[in-house]
């Protein structure tokens, strides 16, 4: 498979930085092609301003999203938004990794997908989740958390941790088109010994051996809903998003 | 009341900068004081970094979240950290508007929380939720969404409104310890009519003119939680993150 890992992590020596040398060199073992975002290094800029667009649908006033597609059609987005345009469509696996931080990606992350997850290859006109523009691809997110597990629990502290990973796991990844395969997190990582942290390195190389056959998330597809939106009456909800209780 | 109101969109001519001003206008009349982190305006940076500190406690490895104690309290964070630090330590409600991105907050709101949100004042050593370093504040998110209404219905395409907003709402401002008020959407703000988006500023006046009185929305306060940090027995979950299915 190709694999693009965007990797959010400033320092060296830390252990998401140990837990991505390890991807690349088990999957790199397993035959196949690593590419890497590596977005503190790569200096990315996350905001997403007019300056991301060489041309412009509607000079007068800035519509974001709009010119995303209008600039994909003239060729005319910025350059570091093209690069990663080009690693996301060649790649089969997705993996966003990060630590948690509030419950969600940092900025720098936020930015990657606020700015390549464009309109008019990732998304738009009508197509989303199962026919969403990354439709075949597979993605995973892979975090560590300052959380105990019990606090990620259906009923913990934090809370469920699909609600919580509910707007990257349902809301980009699955609404872009992507088998969303069942995230690998590595709890309160700065808390626990070695041998933990070593056992962590150690689970996430058995899930990446196991990579492509894998059980993807559940999420409703397009199919599930009625011309309201909403699922249509027989349809049970399957998710936490659409009503489905975590089980405690 | 003091109100800080920390704002998220690049485009003066935007709806989002109409129901900035018209919520300006409003809180002034009713005699509250207003301050502005505008911060595509002020080209806030989001990017947490070793930049960020201007001593460090760990020299050898950086630990975001440790430096971030150790330069609070030795008055060594960059300026514009520690002057949002000032606006949100001033504010009795703080009020985060931006367009809903991904489910989410734009990244440059991302970073304003990833590094203002500092462990030592907002959080830490156990103080969260009903303990946190914001306590006896308010809060409130103000958001607009490309989505329709019946997408954030409870069993809606995107997922309910309280899920979707879970790590914001939850995550971040109630785990602060502010007292969340629910949150003012305006719906497909770019798909209705002019009626209807005035409509939208005066359902935003109107919800400002109560917002000394608003009841929060329920979250679940450090007491529910037993030693393995889930719900004791006996505790029903009463939110979507603990458990509790959004109504159908």
């Amino acid at each position: 498979m190709k694999v693009l890992i965007v990797f959010a992590h400033q320092e060296a020596q830390s252990f998401n930085a140990a837990l991505l040398a390890r991807s690349v060199a088990e999957l790199t073992a397993l035959g196949h092609t690593v590419r890497i975002s590596d977005l503190y290094a790569m200096r990315f800029n996350p905001v997403a301003t007019s300056d991301d667009f060489g041309a412009r649908r509607f000079p007068d006033r800035l519509q974001y999203d709009r010119e995303q597609k209008y600039n994909l059609q003239q060729g005319a987005l910025s350059g570091d938004i093209a690069a990663e345009i080009e690693k996301l469509l060649w790649c089969d696996l997705l993996i966003l990794q990060f630590p948690l931080w509030w419950f969600s990606v940092p900025a720098i992350m936020k930015g990657w997908i606020d700015r390549v997850f464009v309109n008019g290859a990732v998304y738009g006109a009508g197509r989303r989740y199962d026919t969403g523009g990354l439709a075949g691809r597979r993605a995973m997110v892979v975090t560590s958390t300052a959380a105990y597990p019990g606090m990620c629990a259906p009923d913990g502290l934090v809370g469920a941790l699909d609600v919580v990973l509910w707007p990257i796991q349902n809301g980009t990844l699955a609404y872009a088109g992507c088998k969303v395969l069942p995230p690998f997190v590595s709890y309160s990582v700065n808390f626990v010994d070695e041998a933990t942290r070593h056992r962590y390195l150690d689970g996430y190389a058995e899930r990446l051996r196991r990579i492509e056959t894998t059980e993807p998330l559940f999420f409703h597809p397009l199919a599930d809903f009625g011309e309201d939106w909403r699922l249509k009456p027989g349809i049970a909800a399957q998710t936490v998003g659409q009503g489905k209780p975590a089980s405690r």
